[in-house]
């Protein structure tokens, strides 16, 4: 599936899912990636962190944007009120899925789109129910899937997802990463044919 | 991420996308699948079709099982108490698909484990809701992807399902044919280590 667009895209991500997603929509586009702060204030609501963040990375492509939409997302799980980033070692990763584990939390991902001076941001959020894990479970996947570039320690599309997910409500791209169906509605302005 | 069983497991399926969710799951299995013909009492309320057609599928099997497993699966798509079934062709499968369009339905899947002379069937529902096509686009899914070896003439994985799910309540893995978080729990009782 190919759809032709009027200006160049740009993904601004890291994340092969991501990557992935988008070309599966049928998009062509390019990838650059500028490091960005990701830091946010204090007092903000877990809910519009990822939106602000997807447009901090996108403000790092305002002075040479030429002609180019820039994408850029941000992917958080919350739990209550408790944002889980992404673990650094092996033992921060079984805490956190110790957390998820027989419990619903929330997948937010933000997307913003840069088009020349104009950025435009939306929110997405899903709930994924896992069941109850034992230790051994966990030890298990985080010592062979090293979920160690993903916010909350998983990924839906991974063993712990397929095994683990009782429920989601919302989008599973969203969980993966990009509201996939949001994404094409923003792009669909750009549309040729 | 491999799980060893106690007993040799076969799974029924011409399914590929059962087969790769069997296999991420972890499990080590072979295929056979047997014609199985898939009539349903007229009067079955949907909700009860696809464990009969599982059970109905594992029954092939009934009298050379030695000592094997045999897992079997049926989905089906239904909207409001209309069953979707694969469609015929191109025009069927655009029709129902506009029946879809813009509508949430219901996909429900069936499992069947047949353990020597015991049936186990279980259950899951889940819901889609898709947004509005418009016509081009479902031609050019159907012309593009031919889903017509989905109920529904639709695979959550594919264009559509990324493009046009707005949301869905239930397992993602459910809706693309099998229920992987409840495939291994049926399954636990045979995990050795």
């Amino acid at each position: 599936m190919k759809i032709r667009l009027s200006r160049p895209l740009v993904l601004a991500s890291n994340s092969p899912r991501r990557r992935q997603l988008l070309a599966q929509c049928g998009f062509d586009f390019s990838t650059d990636v500028r490091p960005t702060d990701e830091v946010f204030p204090n007092t903000m609501p877990p809910d519009a962190v990822p939106a602000y963040l997807a447009r901090k990375k996108a403000e790092e492509f305002q002075t040479d944007i030429q002609d180019k939409l820039i994408l850029c997302a941000d992917t958080i799980v919350v739990l209550n009120d408790l944002i889980l980033n992404k673990p650094a070692n092996a033992e921060e990763a079984v805490g956190m899925l110790e957390l998820l584990s027989g419990n619903s939390h929330r997948v937010i991902t933000g997307v913003c789109l840069l088009d020349r001076g104009t950025y435009t941001t939306l929110t997405d959020i899903a709930t994924v129910t896992f069941r109850k894990f034992t230790r051994s479970e966990l030890d298990y996947y985080v010592s062979n899937q090293a979920p160690f570039d993903k916010a909350g320690s998983y990924g839906i599309q991974d063993w712990i997802g397929l095994t683990g997910i009782e429920r989601i409500e919302g989008s599973y791209y969203t969980i993966m990463g990009l509201p996939t169906h949001l994404v094409y509605k923003m792009l669909e302005p750009y549309f040729l044919d």
